[in-house]
C-alpha cells in the first residue's frame, strides 16, 4: 500500500499519524497552521500513553503544505468537520482519480466534499467516502503528546455507496487504527456520529454552568443529570425518526455504543472518559450544533421529519454562543442533497449519479 | 368601598391581604386548600416585614368556600397562572355584574376567563380585569409569615378595555397595594409580565445546575451570565415584535423595570432582589413556559410573527421537566382569540364583540 497523509493535526488527526507510524505506514501529518506542527517537529514525532500502548513514534513528514499531503495516495482527513469544506478547496486542484480520500469523522460531509470538487470541474471522483465517528478517542495531554482510548469499531461508507465495498476492503490495511463495519451510505454514517446526541442537549443544559466554571466542567461526569438524559434521549429519537425516514435502520445512541465496542455507561454513569478533567469552552457545540442538529432539522425538512429538539437546540445554543449555526451550519443545500426525495434520494446516495 | 376577597394564599396572596387588612379593609383569603391557611388561622393573621413595613396584621376571614369569597365586593386573584382556568369554573355560578375581578397577575387570562364565563352561559359579565405582574414581590419567610417588597407600578387592563377607566378607578381605593397604570388592553398586560424573560431561558440555561443544587441556585446572582443575559435579550426582542404585530408599543425589558419603579440592575447584576437565597424547585417554569412562552408562541402563529426562541423554550422545558408545556399551555384557543385578526381582534379586545 501507498504511504498516507493524515489532515489535521489535532488530537485525533496525531492519534491517527502516531499509530499509523508504528504500524510501519510512511505518515504525512499536515496542518493548514504551521505552529501546530512545531512542538511535533521539535521533539522529532509524537509521544502516546493509553490503550495503544506508551511510547515515541517518529512522524516522517510534518507540512503545511496542502501539495505535499496530495501526494499521499491515502488521504485521510482528522479535522473538525468545520473544515470540511475548506479542505475541499484546497484538496480539488491536486486530487486524482486513485486517491482514497476518507473523512474521520465524516457527518455526511463526503456529499459535500463531492459537490465542491463536481462543481469546481472535477469529473474522475478518487474513492471518497466517511466514517461516523473517529477511529478513536484522543487528547493532547502536551504539545506533542497524545493520549489515545481504544481503536472502535466505526461505521464507514462511501460516498456514491456503490464505492463502499471496495473503500472498506483498501482501509483494511489500516486494522491498526481503524475496524471499519460497512454502513448503507453516508447518511447513515452522517447520522451516526454519538457526539450529535451526547454533546448539544447536555451542553445547552448546562450552558452557564460551563460559562461559571470557565469550562472545567466534566459533561460526562458532572453535566449528565435526570433531565439532561431526558432530553438526550427524546434527542436521540427525533435522530432515529429521521434514520428510518431516510431509509435506514435506526439504531439507539446506547446499541450504537455498544456497536462501536464501548457502552452507554460511558455517559450514563458518571465518569470521564479520557480519566481527564475536561475543559470544554464550547468546542463540544461549535462543531455538533452546525454538522449535527442544523444538518438533522435541515435532513428533516427534506424527508418531511418534524426536528423540534434540534431545531431548539439550533437555536438556544446560536443565541447563547452569539454564533449564528443556523446561517453557518451543514444544510442538505450545501450536501447538494435539496429537492432530492425518497427514490431519487437513494439513487444518488447509491451511484452519485441524478 | 365592599369588602375584599383575596383568592390564593401564596405570598403574593398573603402580602395582598395583609397590606389591604393593615390599610382597614375588611378581608376574606382564600385558598383552596384548606391547610394552606392552618398557620394563619392558628396565629390570627399575618406577620409582614420589608419594605411594606414590619408587623403583625389579624386577617378577619380564612375560608376554603369560594362561596365566602364570593359575597365579597372585590375579588383579586392572586393565584399563579396556571390556576385562573379551574377558578373560573369555581366562580362562574358566584359572579355577579357589580363584581370587580382582578387578576393580578394576569398573563392575558381575563380573555380565558371571559370565555369559560361566556361559554358557562354568564350574560352580564363583571368589572374583569388583570395587571401585567404581582403589585409587588413577595416571599413566604415562614408559614404565616410574609417579606414584601415594593409597591410596584402595574399596567392594568380591563377585558373588554373599553372598562380599563372604570377598572383602574376603582382600583384607585387599593392604593396601598397596587399602583395601577392603564394599559392598553389585556394582551398589553399580558405581554407584559418581567418573569416571561427573566425566567424562561435562564432556566432552561441554569437547568442542569439547579437540578444539581437541588433547586439552591439563585437565578438572578449566580445565573446571569453573559450568555444567559444575551439569550433573555434575545427572547425580549422576540416579545416586543410580538407587542408590535398586536398593535402595541413595545417596551423592552429594562424599560418595564424602569417604568414599574425598579430597575433594570436587578437581574442585570448580581443580587437578591428579596435578600433570599431562592430555592427554584423549578416553580420559575411550571407557570412562566405554559403562560408566557408558550402563549407568546400561540400568539406568534395567530399574528404572523416567528417565535423560534419561545419555541425552543417550549421544547427544551418541556423535555428536561418531563411536563408537556405545549399540550398545557395557554394558547389563543383557550383564550378565545383563535382566528382573530387585525381589526377583528382589536374590536374584540376593546369592546368584548366580535
Amino acid at each position: 500500500m501507498g504511504d498516507v497523509a493524515i489532515l489535521g493535526a489535532g488530537a485525533g488527526g496525531c492519534a491517527a499519524a502516531a499509530v499509523l507510524a508504528r504500524h510501519g505506514l510512511e505518515v504525512t501529518l499536515f496542518s493548514r497552521a504551521p505552529e501546530r506542527l512545531e512542538a511535533i517537529r521539535d521533539r522529532g514525532g509524537l509521544e502516546i500513553t493509553g490503550d495503544r500502548g506508551d511510547g515515541f513514534v517518529p512522524i516522517a513528514h510534518l507540512t503545511s503544505d496542502i501539495a505535499d499531503a496530495g501526494r499521499a495516495a491515502f488521504l485521510l482527513i482528522f479535522t473538525v468537520a468545520n473544515a470540511h469544506a475548506a479542505l475541499s478547496h484546497l484538496l480539488a486542484p491536486r486530487v486524482r482519480v486513485d486517491h482514497v480520500v476518507l473523512l474521520a469523522s465524516g457527518s455526511a460531509g463526503s456529499l459535500e466534499v463531492a459537490r465542491i470538487w463536481r462543481e469546481g470541474g472535477l469529473t474522475r471522483m478518487p474513492l471518497l467516502g466517511e466514517t461516523a465517528t473517529l477511529p478513536q478517542s484522543a487528547r493532547m495531554i502536551g504539545p506533542a503528546q497524545v493520549k489515545i482510548r481504544f481503536p472502535w469499531t466505526v461505521r464507514t461508507a462511501a460516498f456514491p455507496a456503490r464505492n463502499s465495498p471496495e473503500l472498506v476492503e483498501r482501509l483494511g490495511d489500516f486494522g491498526a487504527l481503524l475496524r471499519t463495519l460497512q454502513a448503507k451510505n453516508v447518511l447513515d454514517t452522517g447520522l451516526n456520529n454519538p457526539n450529535f446526541i451526547i454533546h448539544p442537549a447536555p451542553m445547552v443544559l448546562n450552558y452557564a454552568a460551563i460559562e461559571r466554571a470557565d469550562g472545567a466542567l466534566s459533561l460526562m461526569n458532572e453535566g449528565m443529570t435526570e433531565a439532561v438524559l431526558r432530553a438526550m434521549d427524546a434527542h436521540d429519537r427525533e435522530r432515529m425518526a429521521l434514520q428510518a425516514a431516510a431509509g435506514l435502520m435506526p439504531i439507539s445512541l446506547d446499541d450504537l455504543y455498544r456497536e462501536f465496542g464501548s457502552s452507554p455507561a460511558i455517559y450514563r454513569s458518571p465518569g470521564e472518559p479520557m480519566g481527564l478533567r475536561d475543559c470544554i469552552h464550547f468546542r463540544y457545540i461549535d462543531e455538533d450544533i452546525p454538522y449535527g442538529s442544523v444538518f438533522m432539522s435541515s435532513l428533516g425538512r427534506l424527508l418531511g421529519v418534524p426536528t423540534p429538539i434540534n431545531d431548539a437546540l439550533n437555536t438556544l445554543a446560536s443565541i447563547a454562543r452569539g454564533v449564528d449555526y443556523w446561517a453557518s451550519g451543514r444544510t442538505v443545500e450545501r450536501l447538494g442533497i435539496a429537492g432530492l426525495r425518497g427514490a431519487a434520494l437513494q439513487r444518488y446516495l447509491e451511484t452519485g449519479e441524478r
